[in-house]
């Protein structure tokens, strides 16, 4: 969304300096964000195969300039925030994690905190990061924004995608597809049975995969909403508590 | 030197070109990189008293764009040694390193222990930074050098700078200053001393008080060598083992 997905290493401007104005006008205390990698990191960690694992030396360039890139795109966010006045500041998830098996094992985490505290927005992205097991990883923003909400103790998580929020099919690709405007923990691991049971494909168009990552922050009771931030106005609102057309994720009753 | 020191935000974007390729060049195993803030960091530092910690509200912005000015200071180094197959990879100070009053308190450093072994090249700079008692404060390129020495058992440092080395006066402004081309650990901290006692600003037009930051890494043994950066070969030379024009620093025998 803050990419452009067709052609790598572009960014959609437009739609970043929107977002930064949104997340300005806004003004919510105690905000951290976290972007995804887009057609920055996403067509280099492929063709050097960095989720795989270091595997070869052709890779280390690899890793190298797939880090690179998501420093070049977080640099192009952070800026827009600068610009709106929001206090952000760029923390670069491989200089503070180190992952083990492509999940996050230890973090750093007093600098982030301190940030918060001061009232500052610190701003992370999906990135190459370190692995102590497989050499290095990908880390991605899914996996960090669940980590986060429950190291920090989140009130909220809003998760901003480019369609309206977890369909029942690709809505993309299929006119049947639902939405779903509300789901319990308990229906999202039944949609994930499903899924393993079958060993069919994520019919969500990858977004189920996405809403599993955070199984755990909705464990610990933290709501969850997927937004269309495509939509001008929608991140806005739903940082206010204002409700949009979305996928509204809750713990929701044990007896349900 | 890898900025215009006269221009705000403006790189030397030859000086970076070729240092990155006299780093290709020497091919060092087990590289760490540390750059400055020229005129990206300082002025903002500058501007809104980053140094002094927080003071009032005004600096918050003030300290996001110091950071975010060193960002992208940091790119340009990063890009131009990937640019010449060096596997750099940008290690954020502000993202692993607590400090407090002023000093480096806790580091991250296990990510950067781990691309190390890995052959990458990471590449850390002076940064803003959280201060646990100041709020936030301003990590010096030369405290970092002097600290990564000390706690990676560093073989050698090589300081580059933008003048042939340690003086016994400004050489750009005192004509009869001369080069010190050796001294000891003593002969330091009768320099120091020297200072000190007599209240006066730093002769050496602040280079004495850059070089008294690697104190620790000296005392500990670690050679380090000052070297002017700015004309071309020094630095390839250096990181092959050559002598070229410049102050060593050696611990020395005790009985000197």
């Amino acid at each position: 969304m803050i990419t452009r997905k067709e052609k790598p290493l572009t960014p959609n401007l437009r739609a970043i300096r929107r977002l930064a104005r949104e997340i300005s006008q806004a003004n919510v205390s105690r905000l951290i964000l976290v972007h995804g990698g887009g057609s920055y990191g996403h067509p280099l960690a492929r063709q050097y195969r960095i989720m795989d694992g270091y595997k070869d030396p052709s890779q280390i360039m690899g890793f190298s300039k797939t880090h690179q890139a998501m420093v070049a795109l977080n640099r192009l966010v952070v800026d827009a925030l600068i610009h709106h006045d929001v206090p952000a500041v760029a923390v670069q998830p491989s200089s503070c994690i180190l992952m083990k098996s492509g999940r996050i094992h230890v973090m750093e985490e007093r600098p982030l905190r301190r940030l918060l505290e001061m009232g500052f927005v610190p701003v992370l992205y999906g990135d190459a990061v370190i692995d102590s097991d497989a050499g290095f990883s990908i880390l991605s923003g899914d996996q960090l924004v669940s980590y986060l909400a429950l190291r920090l103790d989140a009130d909220h998580i809003v998760m901003g995608i480019d369609v309206d929020g977890l369909y029942t099919a690709d809505p993309k690709t299929d006119s049947s597809a639902r939405l779903i405007p509300h789901v319990t923990l308990e229906g999202l691991k039944r949609m994930q049975h499903k899924i393993e049971e079958a060993k069919v494909v994520d019919v969500t168009g990858g977004m189920l995969g996405k809403v599993l990552e955070l199984i755990p922050a909705v464990e610990r009771g933290i709501p969850t909403i997927i937004v269309n931030a495509a939509k001008p106005g929608n991140v806005y609102m739903t940082l206010k508590g204002e409700r949009v057309v979305g996928t509204m994720i809750e713990k929701g009753e044990t007896f349900a």
